[in-house]
């Protein structure tokens, strides 16, 4: 049985959920392809933070199913001559500015072709300066997910622009890396990952010297909040695999100090 | 004639509308029950407050046609022993943590079935210990909109959690209660239901002397905001049905300096 | 061929996104019209901000596909005389309080008849005098997107409230105009429309000579954020056509100290 599915397009913009901006892109999109299912991914993104919008979009598009057409939009180049492009990947379709913002995503899923949006046919007929998000990737995203395929919208380019994001470093008997994003709860989420942890031996129940901004904390890793006590400081691999420093039922990012970019070392003695 | 309606997926969690943890969610639903339609009730209730989710889910559950599926996840005990649940009702499902969240909602539709989820076949394949909004209550959702009965879920449970919830009490010419939210426009809704209010006598036009932390008002029970001056203190009995105290084109939580779990004491004297 | 296209329904609220009040809307919609496309343009207007609704509605609704129907509930006289009316214009329909938030939008797109909404066939059964807008707004919207007709609603009426938002005004040689919106990104967008300015002269790469709450400025009318520095003040026409003070990559509100509502001249030197 072949499940026949709506073309599903995902939002992701550092609009904010006050102005009607994102609403504009969804109106595009509903007046060109009536059948898309519109998902918000985050609108919330830190103004102009293409690394905090690669790392949203990174975390949740391989949940969604094959064929999804991801919109992304933190654009401080907008009218500017930064190029426009969609990604073709293994799985699924990536609209949105030439920054870097799209290529965490894309990259984790395999990318195939990347073309430079240049075809006025499937953008909007009065194109501004300011709004990119609703006048160019929207209604390029809807005609994706009419059918129109990618090679459509332009030439083929190789020389993208790939996100420079810090990757953790070995100095001595210490692994040195940062803090990529702190979200709602206070948990404090670090680039390293469970297999670059794990290749160095360390497992559940160990304790951890760990050090943000030069303070240092030894905390256990655990496998749920709840097996610390309440306002307990501990080490837990977040639901995508990366090392998340929690306190159970309160807010790491206070009691540690920390925010996004702070330098984290971890003592290789476990 | 028969409306054939698609499923209703609601969603009320603790998660912000910042991260995308509520897109991972709604990507995993569509993924497994491509009709759903999915709406959101809250994802700003307060963290861990499992008594502002139960009552966002108890407003709002009754207005969604039967048979809508509602998860919530206001989940502290993440990873830990505490079950997860579905709740069949005499209208509706609810799905989510065995912590009393749901049973508010639950109770008022007429409690049928609960059901300890602990088939692992309508979850996700890998399960992480700190997500099982994602991991588990989605999925478990998305089954249950694809027709799967919750009986296929996991065995019967009757020990399931009740939430504790403060009732008013009265005290000789005094009615004690408390209150039981502040809303976005400062409206201090109370615990006491009009049932309750009107089965002492109260009426439209009758002036109340209340006191909130020991402050004391008099102020008058209105059938509009507009009843009274701009900037001036009123009783109504809100949408839902509680005695709420507002200010005309004002914030009374501000006005009475009143939060939620303030003890309020209203005199038996109208 | 025909584009078989499911109704839309927007929503415009100042009732924030925290509390449940939206979601009961959209239930209530869903249970009259299962097939109704709902999408949010804002819920983040300020509190009884008519002007603000006005705005976002204004900004957004067109585009829209033709026959949206679009819901306005920025409200302070709920429950009392105020009326509740159905717009119909060239274009869609506005459902809403009859006090001028629907209009500015509604006159954008031509007016053809105002109903006064009467009929309580089309309301929830039970009204409340506090939530208008999930008792009467949405199950009126929900009926129109079934195909009842707008005049079903009630008597066509003249006396409508039209908003009363002011207009820029020719002062000698000096234009006095003010801050009708700062969005999220601190935009501090004018009154001042690229036609009227376009119409003394004005043209990219002019100087200007503002002043904001009689503090002075020189800045250049550019066509994109980026045609300046980092953190340098530049003038633009917005996505809206409204001549707009931005910061390239940075706050014009906060370097301005511009809010909605302050006075903005222009000399007519350029």
């Amino acid at each position: 049985m072949v499940l026949m599915r709506k073309p599903i397009i995902t939002l992701l913009t550092d609009f904010g959920n006050k102005d009607p901006y994102v609403a504009e892109m969804k109106a595009v999109i509903l007046t060109i392809c009536p059948e898309a299912i519109i998902v918000d991914i985050s609108h919330e993104v830190e103004k102009f933070n293409i690394r905090m919008g690669a790392f949203f979009l990174a975390s949740s598009a391989n949940f969604f199913p094959k064929g999804t057409i991801h919109v992304g939009v933190v654009d401080p180049g907008v009218g500017t001559e930064r190029r426009a492009i969609v990604v073709e990947t293994d799985k699924d379709l990536f609209v949105g500015p030439d920054n870097g913002l799209l290529m965490l995503a894309a990259e984790r899923q395999g990318l195939k072709n990347i073309y430079s949006i240049q075809n006025t046919d499937y953008m909007l007929p009065k194109i501004s300066y300011t709004f990119h998000g609703r006048d160019i990737f929207s209604p390029v995203a809807a005609h994706l997910a009419l059918g129109v395929p990618a090679s459509a919208m332009g030439p083929k380019i190789e020389d993208y622009v790939l996100p420079d994001f810090a990757k953790p470093s070995v100095d001595g008997e210490v692994i040195v890396g940062e803090v990529l994003h702190v979200d709602g709860f206070g948990n404090v989420i670090t680039n390293f990952s469970e297999d670059f942890l794990r290749g160095f031996g360390l497992n559940e129940g160990d304790l951890i010297d760990v050090s943000v901004n030069e303070r240092s904390f030894r905390l256990r890793l655990c496998k749920a909040y709840g097996e610390v006590e309440k306002g307990e400081l501990l080490a837990i691999f977040d639901s995508y695999g990366f090392l998340e420093f929690s306190v159970n039922l309160g807010n790491a990012s206070n009691f540690l100090g920390a925010k996004i970019g702070d330098k984290v070392k971890i003592k290789l003695n476990f």
